[in-house]
């Protein structure tokens, strides 16, 4: 997996503090006992990007913040609350690996990962409530009633080939969305930022995890079993209906309609099923497609970085937005 | 299931704020759409005894609170919160029946169920963020914390007939007591009760908890099914080593003792498997030398009820705590 930060020196003004937030990040284990504290160690360890601390960290820079403990207990509680749903969503997709390595659902099974989800999760509370600030409370609950009520629709409309853009992007914004955009608001909030810049960092957030997430979604139809982990077209395998065979299934011949409606259907996809799903996705272009959905929904993120003075944080946010369209191509 | 309010009049003094919050709790389905709405109102439908929100009320009222809506609203949250946990502990036990219907878990899978206990537990924060009192959702935070780290611990300790009665003890407390000690705390934050009668009642709550656990670990060993909707010795059965096999194992002879560490090796124990157990249960007059702990934990419950003035609402908790003890036999 690509390291953002350390690759790309993207998030070298905040590297001390991202690294704080890895000690922080080991305390959870290291407080428990017997398999708690494994499990825990598990779905906490580094190798994930640490996206969303970093985010928060960016925005209270930019906000002008003198970074402290505070900044990085809140981003620790992020990423917390981030490991809390990997954690359960390898339940909901019965995930076998997760960044390469075998998923705690995996090793542990589902008895053991439901609790330790929300061992984190309420982990992650308890270090927003010491934290005492009412309006990043409710950010952060808020994102995570998103989260749960977006995940809850995309397994109703699992091989539903009438899912329209509209539920699709809803998906995307409650799922991925949703928590980027409450680590931008909780950082601007913990600096002190004026209405306006935080609602500014909050929509920069969304954007940003909407563009995210799609890329996500994209990449899904292209990149390379090393890189991700996961073979090409596990979306549709799953039965999930992302942005790609949406666009195709706008444009769909009736022939190319019963296709993917024949494929939709069929229990066990092997990789040879998959063949026509590929042809399909470039004939339409839908990868493209997707990326231009992606720039549209980037650019957006940077309108309201305009909001902000620019300093190397804000830079940094810029930049941050730009490589999301790159990541693991 | 025997419904202690209505049965016993033991909550009649708070019966309307019950019944609000009832209502209350049919909002988070009836603000959600499709699937998400269904298992959210199969979650909180009625059915329960409703005992955590009965305590948070009854607290609030002992310390001499005037009802209003904050205190529904609490109630529901603490609510919502113990239906989030019963959804995933049905992941974790792979329960196929709650309250003798299916469980969420056995109609609509494990990968619906937990999203919809994150759901409902998000829910359950946010009305805790929108109440914004930190030490009232302190309570609530460490006591999640407690609930989840105590199941993982009984998990761990599945199949083990080493286990103590201190780390029996301790899973008890977290994963029954924790919950409604913090009920009884918030009810008192929530009457702006002083310090002392805070601790009293937390305290009071912690020993019902425990008690209340006990029993049920008592019933699992002479419940009739028809009562409790599950067959006798169903915590043996899933490895759950609890107070009744503890106090058998002090006392065992080496051929009992033998037996037992056959029983709780073999893999699908049938009825006639566990005869010699309910023979062993007999024998060694382990219900009643549970159901001694039971009186030892609510009388030290009763202790801490003499803090407070001797109103409606203090007997009732009173009687609450006789109640406990009796239920279901």
């Amino acid at each position: 997996m690509v390291e953002l930060g350390t690759q790309n020196g993207l998030f070298t003004i905040i590297a001390r503090e991202l690294e704080q937030v890895e000690a922080r990040l080991r305390a959870p284990a290291t407080e428990s006992r017997g398999l708690l504290a494994v499990v825990v160690g598990h779905g906490l360890a580094s190798g994930g990007k640490r996206i969303r601390p970093a985010l928060l960290l960016l925005a209270a820079r930019a906000c002008g913040a003198t970074m402290n403990g505070r900044h990085v207990e809140l981003a620790a509680a992020t990423e917390m609350m981030h490991a809390a749903t990997l954690i359960h969503d390898d339940i909901v997709d019965n995930a076998a690996t997760r960044r390469g390595l075998p998923s705690a659902m995996a090793r542990w099974g589902s008895h053991v990962s439901v609790l330790v989800g929300d061992f984190l999760f309420s982990r992650a509370i308890q270090t927003l409530v010491a934290d005492s600030d009412f309006r990043i409370m409710g950010a952060f609950s808020q994102a995570t009633v998103s989260m749960t009520a977006a995940e809850v629709l995309q397994l109703q409309l699992l091989h539903d080939l009438a899912i329209g853009e509209s539920e699709y992007l809803e998906i995307v914004t409650g799922k991925t969305a949703a928590l980027m955009s409450a680590a931008c608001r909780a950082g601007a909030l913990a600096a002190g930022a004026s209405e306006s810049r935080v609602e500014a960092l909050a929509a920069f957030g969304l954007n940003l995890g909407i563009g995210f997430q799609l890329v996500d979604d994209a990449l899904d139809y292209i990149a390379r079993e090393e890189r991700l982990g996961k073979p090409v077209g596990s979306d549709f395998r799953e039965g999930k209906i992302t942005y790609p065979v949406i666009h195709i299934l706008r444009r769909a011949s009736a022939g190319d309609r019963a296709l993917l409606e024949r494929l939709v259907e069929q229990p066990a996809l092997t990789d040879d099923d998959l063949l026509p799903l590929r042809d399909l996705v470039e004939r339409y272009e839908a990868v493209p497609a997707t990326m231009r959905l992606v720039d549209d929904y980037l650019g957006r993120a940077r309108v309201h970085l305009e909001l902000l003075p620019d300093t190397p944080a804000c830079q940094a946010l810029h930049r941050l937005s730009e490589f999301v369209r790159e990541r693991d191509w």
